[in-house]
């Protein structure tokens, strides 16, 4: 009966030199990962293989999944690097056969651009026999689909707009009259903050032990942890277990979904209807950078200081020459008085300031690279301030500082 | 004779369920290729497989290459999804080993943060018997490297800067005292801008075709090209024939090498004794927080403006009303009179602005999204000005833009 089909396995074999040089990321292995996990389709494993026939015919014979769904792309071209036809023929031991219509279709092609249609390019229309061509609507190379034993194999162009387009046209139809999705599957992501990701995993294991059927990843970036639950039984569990984990992590839990917390944090502001400015050292630009990302921030983001050198902080956000001379630049003091400063110049409802070390340079035993201080300053006269040491490289302390920000403000706005 | 051997084969295995959920993309894998390519080491393929013991057991068991360099990342955390160790004991069938000096210093870590230290805590500091603990510099779980017949297997992170900084200061040396890397093997990167790929990729094959065993492979990103030679023949040929493209390509060549144009951009104003301010309005501090992302930028970026709001641009950056009413905030003449302002406000020596359009809303047909102003004010009296429509979403108009923007003061400053 269709619908009650238990999760199928599926593999995924890149083909092509560029990814084994590192020149690009395969970004189509990803894509298709998400796209099968979000029909309930469990990806065993991710193959890149190399475009040249022996070693990649070799290969995939030694890693191809004896039953289940099988997605190649790349190496379908009409140039040298077309080679997938070709190896997947030996490896089935199937001849190649090319498509009449196919054929007369790639004919016309060449021959309204008036260039010569030869033996290669005719290549493009054929499948191992048995299989059937998917149609390009990006691009010009065929794609093909074979049913061989319990195996369910694709094989999509390398371009990522050809793939994407032949995957959503042709493979996925397939996917479910072959009743290979499975429709039980469900998942959602809590986002968390200001907790480890140790603490965080050993709370929600013991949680999740509780709702048969859930299962869990958790994934940190730079101060933020993302929690991803997914079940294979009905949506009402997975829901249940959602609201004990948040209830147990309060403090932590900012939000459900899969947007930015940039987004999350300019949906609370339009919502609030606050506006924010923002007086940024260390991570000299980066968070307005962030906020500004997102599409209809000048709703509600009017704009920021970068004040990197000191006669900044003191010309541009009036911080004082005794706070900079007595606290230093680095200091609880100079947030404050640049996210005041920030505030007042701005006429903004709210507005946040960072102030830091990045490093690689620039630390002190007192004050060591990894220390920055926040400020939220806002009209109810509400202040807060913190201090962290942040580890990581520079990248990475820009962006907890910018995040832990985010952070502050989230926090105040929920609750006014 | 060391620095005569051929040139090894490489295999990389990533292991995790983010992966394979598509949940993130594998930047690590494209890091590692990139790097072995660089030390002429020729990656053969690339695997992802799943963090649950049996099936990635088994997976790797059909994979591993027999002879060569093998590196892995992920799975080494001290969670449960630490199973990298447990596998690779498996399939190498030898006993998993706690060094004793590596529990020592977890032990202190966990002390000094006031955590229990457990059993699965010190597998952190295990490899399998006859391999040798990578320090991690950045995180706290040991990678770790065995040679087991032909193969050299490293075991790294999964997290990229504790991977990055492990490959760096562990990986790399071992490479080279094993003579596993390839001395003629050279590279050199071209960075192009206000030229299209196409136009560019077309002279340089055939320019190319002159040098036996140059190849080369160009990229695209955000309005810079960047073109990638390699052989592994001579390096005289090489440059002889980067010399040669150089030549070709006079008005679109900016710089060789790999570091980002921010980091060439700065190490010029810092050259020429220059200090830099900026102010963005479509930008958004994405300007400001690409040059501040370079360590020292503090050097010579005093700081900047984020002007979003109208208000904000008049009451910071001293834009006339008269001007936003009459040419409107995306135009010609605000972008001069924000250069001029922050100019003046950071008493710097050159300024930069931005202010457009970036979408995905606030286009119309006189200023469709993608319409960006970019000026470049200095004590000279010079002043550039140029408009652009620039193609792509959001995030690549402001990318572009940013990237146009530093191109402006490069060839200023070059020529000063």
């Amino acid at each position: 009966v269709k619908g009650n089909n238990p999760a199928h396995h599926a593999q995924i074999i890149s083909i092509g030199h560029e990814l084994l040089r590192g020149e690009i990321t395969d970004t189509n292995a990803a894509y298709l990962a998400r796209e099968l996990r979000s029909r309930g389709v469990i990806v065993s494993s991710i193959h890149t293989l190399p475009d040249d026939r022996d070693s990649a015919a070799r290969l995939i014979g030694s890693v191809l999944i004896r039953r289940g769904i099988i997605i190649l792309t790349g190496g379908l071209g009409g140039t040298r690097d077309d080679v997938t036809r070709t190896i997947l023929s030996r490896v089935l031991d199937r001849d190649l056969v090319v498509d009449g219509e196919g054929e007369e279709k790639l004919r016309e092609w060449y021959r309204s651009r008036g260039r010569s249609f030869e033996e290669p390019d005719r290549m493009q229309a054929a499948a191992p026999s048995g299989g059937r061509l998917l149609r390009n609507e990006v691009g010009l190379a065929f794609g093909f689909y074979i049913h061989d034993g319990q195996r369910h194999i694709f094989s999509l162009p390398g371009v990522p707009e050809e793939m994407k387009s032949m995957f959503q046209n042709s493979v996925s139809p397939i996917l479910d009259s072959a009743d290979l999705t499975y429709p039980m599957y469900h998942y959602e992501y809590l986002n968390f903050m200001d907790i480890s990701e140790y603490t965080l995993d050993r709370g929600i294991e013991k949680i999740v032990a509780g709702y048969g059927g859930v299962t869990y990843g958790t994934r940190s970036n730079s101060g933020m942890i993302r929690v991803r639950l997914e079940t294979n039984g009905g949506l009402r569990e997975l829901q249940k277990c959602l609201d004990a984990i948040e209830r147990r992590f309060t403090e932590s839990f900012i939000y459900r979904g899969e947007p930015r917390f940039e987004e999350v944090v300019g949906d609370l502001l339009r919502d609030k209807k606050r506006t924010l400015a923002a007086a940024e050292s260390c991570t000299g630009g980066l968070l307005s950078g962030l906020l500004t990302d997102v599409p209809g921030s000048s709703d509600y983001f009017l704009g920021g200081v970068v004040s990197y050198s000191n006669d900044a902080k003191t010309a541009l956000l009036g911080v004082s020459n005794e706070t900079l001379t007595r606290f230093g630049a680095v200091s609880r003091e100079t947030a404050l008085e640049m996210a005041e400063g920030v505030l007042q110049r701005f006429s903004s409802d709210t507005a946040l300031s960072v102030t830091g070390i990045a490093g690689p340079g620039g630390g002190s035993p007192e004050k060591p690279v990894g220390t920055v201080f926040m400020c939220l300053a806002a009209r109810d006269g509400t202040r807060v301030n913190r201090r962290n040491e942040f580890l990581g490289d520079r990248a990475t302390v820009r962006l907890r500082s910018a995040n832990k920000a985010m952070g502050m403000l989230f926090n105040y706005l929920r609750e006014c």
